[in-house]
């Protein structure tokens, strides 16, 4: 194995993530505990920090190591102030808060933040986005980066810069209507069956809706069970196309559209296809999507810190 | 006291109501316990029934009973089948089902459902309709009735018959996105305080978002906590004025806006407040609210049945 040159962690809301990087990013090892900063052990980040580490440090100790995500927010380790739009992988390595972990120093990343009359804020998604921009130079130009989730991120990229960002919070919608809401339970007595077709079909009313919305169609999820037009086993799918027909529905419209570059997907792979298929009913095809970019951000903004040599750095 | 004519029951899903009325639908007595059908202590609604009534059964056996709500749905004492739109008072009286409650019969109202390509049900949102048309027989040849609560219903009269309707799940969101998404947070940890400015701002956040709707601001009102430029201890009136804004915006988009009737709200008086504040937002001014005709609703259905004597009948 070549020798390693960084280490990087990605520590979000649910789980941390560590990746051992050689040169050129090359992924040497990884692993992963479900130690997210909700459900850290003790809240005590330091020790969950070394425990998963401890070979990795005590075979190379000194090997710089680069973070991101929630980790840096108020309810994390250390609270990184954000850094405002327009943004890049330099302007994201002059705000790396270094901390002392123990077992050598961890250099977070900080979130990045929206100003003027739409404040907004992200943090762990800036690391993909550089990391996209890194992985696929063609996107340095003009780009739009979605990257869903619990908050869904529309990512405005000029110059190879984060400009700004408009979150949708279609995950969360998603999973409170589920397990809090009369929404769910249908499906909770029934027992859930996955349906392609369902989904496209909730898909294809969020775009029907016009401009009202689906304001007045959520309750259907409800009220074409007990009619007897959707299975109880089916109706989350048909949800999920509501909700993300809705997050497509509200994005697309407005005068803005046909100027906007076709989105590019960041993230979970069977999410990305959701939203591929939803695209694809608003006549959007060929949406691509690139998994996981965090590890190529990490390495691209320790390069910009200098933490690691910058062999292939195309552009300063 | 005058000779009573008639129990009515107002049995929902977190309360149990029941009214005593004299001849003219007076209200001789009332009384209310928390037991809705989600509450009833061992689910044995005829125990609970009898429990609240006893006195008034044991002085006035005989005494015929109606009662309207959730208790009539799969999961109350006895499902009701739902009568189909339209639907008037006498439509309602031919749907009644009678149940033994041990202690005299009880005649159960139907919810109504629309059927079509917009399926949709209601339950105990039929006898209130009916009583606003009792009370205000202006409203009997056109109407738009506005229910709002967990479930906002908005309903169409024409011909004194309930035409069709509409749901919105505002309260609902509301309270899930108050007590188990992100939203919530800033406010449970800093304590609640109302402020009408805010609810104001929120409602004309979701007005000017035009075709896009609140999907890409309902992050808003964290995000707008994190700027400093909304107190935590008002962000659930920014979120409550954003989904009745969504509310009204998605109904009153479309080309039908003009010819609809000024709606009349019918509901809890503090919660017409907050909709007639927001309709005066959409420029609609001089918006009515009848507080609970729900009463007038289960007189003139029994009436309809011939439970009681229909001396005041004005058109049949």
């Amino acid at each position: 194995m070549s020798e390693p040159c960084l280490i990087g962690i990605d520590w979000g809301t649910s789980s941390l993530r560590a990746y051992l990087l050689g040169p050129d990013a090359s992924l040497l090892d990884s692993r992963t505990q479900p130690w997210g900063i909700q459900h850290t052990p003790d809240r005590d980040f330091a020790r969950a920090y070394r425990l998963l580490l401890e070979d990795w440090l005590a075979q190379w100790p000194g090997l710089p190591a680069i973070g991101s995500g929630m980790i840096g927010s108020r309810q994390g380790w250390r609270e990184v102030p954000y850094m405002d739009c327009p943004a890049d992988a330099h302007a994201l390595a002059a705000g790396l808060v270094s901390l002392d972990t123990g077992a050598g120093a961890l250099h977070l990343i900080p979130g990045v933040r929206q100003g003027g009359e739409r404040p907004n804020v992200l943090r762990g998604e800036e690391t993909q986005v550089v990391g996209a921009l890194a992985l696929e130079p063609g996107l340095i130009e003009e780009a739009l980066l979605l990257l869903p989730g619990t908050h869904s991120k529309w990512v405005q990229v000029r110059d190879g810069k984060l400009q700004g960002f408009t979150t949708f919070m279609t995950g969360e919608l998603f999973a409170v209507l589920r397990d809090h809401s009369i929404l769910g339970r249908p499906a909770l007595e029934a027992g859930v069956i996955g349906d392609a077709q369902v989904y496209r079909r909730g898909v294809q009313a969020a775009r029907d809706s016009g401009s009202r919305g689906i304001a007045d169609q959520l309750f259907s999820v409800r009220s074409l069970v007990l009619s007897g037009e959707l299975p109880a086993t089916n109706s989350l799918d048909y949800l999920s196309g509501l909700l993300i027909g809705e997050e497509l529905r509200s994005a697309l419209s407005g005068p803005a559209v046909s100027s906007v570059p076709t989105p590019v997907l960041l993230g979970d792979p069977a999410l990305c296809t959701r939203y591929r298929q939803a695209f694809s009913l608003f006549g959007i095809e060929s949406v691509r999507s690139l998994d996981n970019p965090g590890v190529a951000g990490l390495w691209r903004i320790a390069q910009a810190a200098g933490l690691v040599t910058a062999k292939e750095v195309q552009h300063d």
